[in-house]
This record gives C-alpha cells, sequence and structure tokens, in this order.
C-alpha cells in the first residue's frame, strides 16, 4: 500500500480505453467508495485527453509509460486486448501492484500460470473480473442449485450470442490470441456451469462453424460445446459473434428446472423462471452497477489482505477448457480433461450491491455488438 | 379398400393397446369422421375386453391372430415397441392394409428400409406418426423460419425430458431395441432441427451419460448432442429419461430468436416467445387433438390415393442421425452422415385442427413420466 494516501481507498489506474473501460469500469469508481480512479493508460492520446478532464485525472499515461503510471497506483484494472493481459499483469505484479484483470484470463494456460506465478511471487492480488460472481440473479441460481429444491443437478444448457459488429477486436483477433466467441461469450457459459455444478468438467467435445462472412476471417463465428461433469452430468453451450441476441441458461434437476433470460447481461435486469411440478414462479433482479461492486470487493482483499475469490486459479479453470475446445473442434474428438482443483466458488455471501449508472458519452470506441444501441 | 364398408371411411385396427393408444390414440377417432375405429390387437385379454367394450369394437384379437386382424381393415395405427414396427409394418402392407407407424420407425436404418420396401411393393401407403407435422405451433415455427422475419438461420438449440417411471418400456428395452431418450424424445428435437432448418445434417457429436439408477440398466439415462447442419448452421440438443420435465427449442437466426416452450407436447398448449430486435411478442397455440388430425391426414392419404407427407423416408431420415449418435457417444468421436434428399417437409399448408377430448381412463397401463398425472 505504498501509494496509497490512506489505508482505506485503493488507487486504481486503468489500462486500456475500450468500450467496456468507458461504459462501464470508469463510470464505476464513483460507486466504489474504496476504490479511487487514479490514472488512465492508453494509446489514444485523445481518449486520454478528453476522459482525463470528464474524469478530473491528471495522470494519465501512454502504454510506453506504463512502468511510470505503475509506480504511482496500487492497483490496475487490466481492459486491455486478451493476450495482452500476461505482460501488463506480470509487470503490475512486479512492481508490487494488484490486479484486476478482465475475463478471458489469456489465451492460453501457460499465459494464466505466468499470472499467478508473479503475483504470488510478488505478493500482489491477483483478481479476474468475473462479475457475475457477485450478481444477485446469478448467485439466486447458486444457491437453488445447492439447498436441493431442483433435485439432483443433471443438465445444463446454454446459448449466448450477439452481432459483432465488423472490425471489433473480438473479431479482429485470431483465437491464438484470445479473439472469437468461445473466449468472448463461451467463458460466461463455462463458467456458469462451473458455478451452477460446482464442479470442473472431465471431458469436451465441440464443434466451430462459419458462414464465411469478412467480419470472420479470424475467428469462428460460433461454436456448439457439450461437457461432461462429475457425477454423470451434461452441459452444452453455442456462443456466437454472428446471431440475434441471446443470453440463456437452464439448470435441470432431478426435481425442477431453472431458466435465466436474460442471464448474463450487465446492462438490464437478470430474470428467473422457476419451474418445480406445476408451480412456476417468476423474479426479476434489478439492474445494478456490476463493476463498482468488483472494485469494492477487490479494493476489500487489497485493503483486508484478503484472497480475491474469482483468483487466477479461477480464471485458469476456464482458459484449460477453452483450450480443449479448440482442441476437440480440431481434432473432431472429445478431448479428456486432467483432474482440476478449485477450492472456493462463488456463493450468495459474495452478494454486493450498488446502483446502476446512466450511460457515458463514449469517446473513439464502439459497442461491440450491431445491435446495442 | 377392399374391407370398407363404404368409400368415405377408412377402417383401421389399433395393434398395441399401450399408454399412448389408449390415452391418445383411440379416443381420437370420434374426432376422425374420415376414420372407423374397427378392431383392436393386443396380447392382453382384459384390455381386448375392457376397452372393446368402452369404444364397442367387436372385433379384438391377440398378436397371433393378427393376420385375421389385418382381413378385416384398411389400416393399422401401429402402437407396439420400437423393435417390432418392422414385423408388424411389413405384415400389413404385405396384407395391402396401409400403415400408421408411431416413431421413432424403427430402431435401424435396415429396418426402415425394409417397411419402405414392403409399403411400396404392395402399393400400402405407410406414415410415421409426427403429429408435431400439423400442429398450430410447430407449423407456424416453420413459417417464421422461412419467411426471413429471423433472418439467416443459425442455431437450433433443445432441451426435451422427463422422469421415466421404473419398468416402463422407454427403459426395459435396449437401445438396439429402440429403447433410450434418444429414440423416444430425442427423435421430436431432431426432427424440428430438420424440419425448422429445411435440411438434413452432415455431422454428428453425441454423449452420453448414466447416474447409475436401476431404472437405467438397459438404456442410457440421458444424451447430449450437438449436429452440424449445411450453410455451416449448428444444431444441440440434450434429452432425457431423468431429469425433470422440460420441452423447449430455440431457433436463433441473424435477425431474431424464436423460442418455443413448451414445444413437443399433445397435453398442453404450445408456447412461442418471439424476440426481433427490441420486439418481443408471445402466442399460446391451443391444445388440440393431434392424433385425429393424423387420422384424417392419413385416411385422406388412404381415400385420395396421396402420399402421406411425413412418410417412410422422413421416419428413416430421423433413424439414421439416432444411429450415427449411438455410434458417436461410442467412439467419442464425430461421425459423418452422408447426403440424404428428403423431397416434401412439413408446411403451414397441412395445418388440420380437431379440438381436445377429456382424459379417458386408463386400463392396465401406466403413463411413461414419474410426474405426469
Amino acid at each position: 500500500m505504498r501509494h496509497s494516501t490512506s489505508k482505506d481507498k485503493v488507487r486504481y489506474a486503468v489500462v486500456g480505453l475500450g468500450h467496456i473501460a468507458q461504459v462501464a469500469v470508469l463510470p464505476a469508481f464513483k460507486n466504489a467508495a474504496n476504490s479511487e480512479l487514479f490514472a488512465l493508460v492508453s494509446s489514444d492520446s485523445d481518449k486520454l485527453q478528453k476522459l482525463g478532464k470528464k474524469y478530473a485525472i491528471q495522470h494519465v499515461y501512454s502504454y510506453e509509460e506504463y512502468s511510470r503510471a505503475l509506480s504511482n497506483v496500487d492497483a490496475v484494472y487490466l481492459a486491455v486486448p486478451n493476450h495482452l493481459h500476461r505482460e501488463y499483469a506480470v509487470r503490475a505484479a512486479a512492481a508490487g501492484v494488484h490486479v484486476l484483470c478482465e475475463k478471458p484470463m489469456a489465451p492460453n494456460v501457460e499465459d494464466c500460470q505466468a499470472m499467478i506465478a508473479a503475483s504470488r511471487q510478488n505478493h500482489a492480488k491477483l483478481m479476474i473480473a468475473y462479475r457475475l460472481h457477485f450478481e444477485a440473479g446469478n448467485l439466486e441460481a447458486i444457491r437453488l442449485a445447492r439447498n436441493g429444491k431442483l433435485g439432483a443437478l443433471r443438465i445444463f444448457t446454454s446459448e449466448f450470442c450477439q452481432q459483432v459488429s465488423d472490425g471489433n477486436v473480438r473479431v479482429n483477433e485470431f483465437s491464438a490470441n484470445g479473439g472469437g466467441p468461445v473466449y468472448d461469450m463461451g467463458v460466461y457459459c463455462i463458467n456458469a456451469a462451473r458455478y451452477l455444478f460446482g464442479a470442473e468438467p472431465t471431458e469436451v467435445l465441440a464443434t466451430a462453424a462459419n458462414n464465411g462472412e469478412g467480419r470472420f476471417q479470424h475467428v469462428e463465428e460460433m461454436t456448439s460445446v457439450v461437457m461432461r461433469f462429475p457425477e454423470e452430468r451434461l452441459a452444452t453451450f453455442t456462443c456466437s459473434f454472428g446471431a440475434a441476441d441471446i443470453s440463456r441458461y437452464c439448470l435441470i434437476g432431478t426435481k425442477g428446472v431453472l431458466q435465466s433470460d436474460p442471464a448474463y447481461e450487465y446492462a438490464m435486469a437478470i430474470k428467473h423462471q422457476l419451474t418445480i411440478g406445476e408451480k412456476k414462479t417468476e423474479k426479476s433482479f434489478a439492474k445494478r452497477d456490476q463493476f463498482a461492486v468488483q472494485l469494492v470487493y477487490f479494493s476489500d482483499c487489497v485493503l483486508k489482505d484478503k484472497e480475491p475469490e474469482p483468483s487466477g486459479l479461477e480464471g485458469l479453470a476456464d482458459v484449460r477448457i477453452v483450450e480443449a475446445i479448440y482442441e476437440s473442434a480440431r481434432s473432431k474428438r472429445a478431448v479428456h480433461l486432467p483432474q482440476f482443483q478449485v477450492k472456493r466458488r462463488p456463493s450468495v455471501r459474495q452478494e454486493i450491491r450498488r446502483p446502476a449508472h446512466g450511460k457515458p458519452q463514449i469517446v473513439h470506441s464502439k459497442p461491440p455488438s450491431r445491435e446495442a444501441a
């Protein structure tokens, strides 16, 4: 905590000022009393100037000045492209700066391991930004999965699709660099299957498809996946960059069915439909500031020296599955996943609430989705 | 039409008096003016006596007397176990009797081919009882799939699950005999993907799971499947005999999403939720007598010498996919499906409406599902 002006606030640099940073991360600080937006890092001097002015931030840096930025903050929020997570996380950790990193953690397991090692060696906290680990609807789904109301859990299914705009970073990076629908959207489905079943998959089957549009030159259009979990449970999902918006999962037990639709959003309320026998109940979970909550939680971990729950290991747990998915899609065979221990999982105790904010004006950045307003 | 008392009515023998025959087929005749319930065939003399009395049928036969039964009717409705379809269909056709056969058509492609050959050689009509080919909700889904409202179709997903009772024929037959969730429930998902995409899959990946309960000694508990369709479209489904009731599909295009839930039922209304951009519309399709409609349609084909749309080829089209699914689940590899031409597909022109009837009393037969009333 070298850099804090006080012991009750963590100073952040937000690194990367793309759409998610502007629309969600920067506005979140005003809802996170223990977190201070102290510095901005971007290659775009216009963004730095305009957003610096908007948020009254004096400390703005290019990527070349990243080391200087690190010397002035306690933590970074990494919103750079996926293949840069490792470099920026390792450098931060080496400087004793804590890292809150967007998901997916990295394009491959090796990068994840390097990030975990760097954070351990330097006693820097590392958290992966799984915002739904703190969101009421998803935590209620976990509670229902655990309390027996659905009976024994058997099946998870999910669809997560959007129309990604031509030229967006999500389609411009090769999957080896963490581009494509599995890294960007599939990780939500993988993560949800894991937190709802409370277990790690043992086998993966996948197939990818590509309708050949210009925007899908570097990445596949979509992928369908089957995951086998212990206790003979099955999970399937389809994620796509080329289909109309849907964000849904369904958890089927021996006694009941929980459908969440929308399930993964931050810009609208999460909804549940629960069916137990003949009885159907519906529930809506208000739109909240899911990014403020992550700052509040991570800063609390930093200030009180606690290990964050969506740890580096949690990020790695998803990335190793993504790697297996691509391997299966290539080989047209089931891919076995070795045993993997995850000690902590999200639970309803992790719920934190902060009110939603309005839509900020965006500088030089477009929403990923064609359909988004 | 040797046996008809008149040229405007087809005389039927219902062969097999299990649950579906009693709950749906027998009561349907009173809603099908061109179809006459003339004979019953069963191994259970008590059923024959009681149901004969209830429906005022004088012609009741054991299976040993099947040839005699055939000599008195124009058509049979085959509701015997799946592995007996071939024998009873081929014998009927050989006697010049038309065949309306429950789905799945048979446990394997060879049986299907034998049934098709027998019906062709003897100029007997052959129809597979795909009741949803005449149902308003599913036909409206097909219309939406064709009229461009959803944009280009990309993804189909489906869940179809129930808790099958211990000892039910569905779990007592090995899958080689057409037992198990893929033959019984998966064919609905396969058939829906085919009629919604209007195409035949080219590749299948599947995995089966079994929680080891006593009722799953002969068949798997559940199976998850990914099917690849031409134009790089993907379909996934999970069907289960060991999970809470769900009967849903989702069709995702480039512009919109159609969800149907319930989608495959005959005992309740079919429902749609259509999302095009921000606009959501819901629609309910009244519960109707889907079995009467099949009789009306098939009898019309017999009386007017027309080829039924859910033909033997349509039944075979599903069975060859089921075989590929089991092969993939065994080999843990993608299984390629050779090209397959289906000339006719269901369309909204096929809709026929007949009112629903009440629940009849059942003799010596239990509903397949634990949860069903």
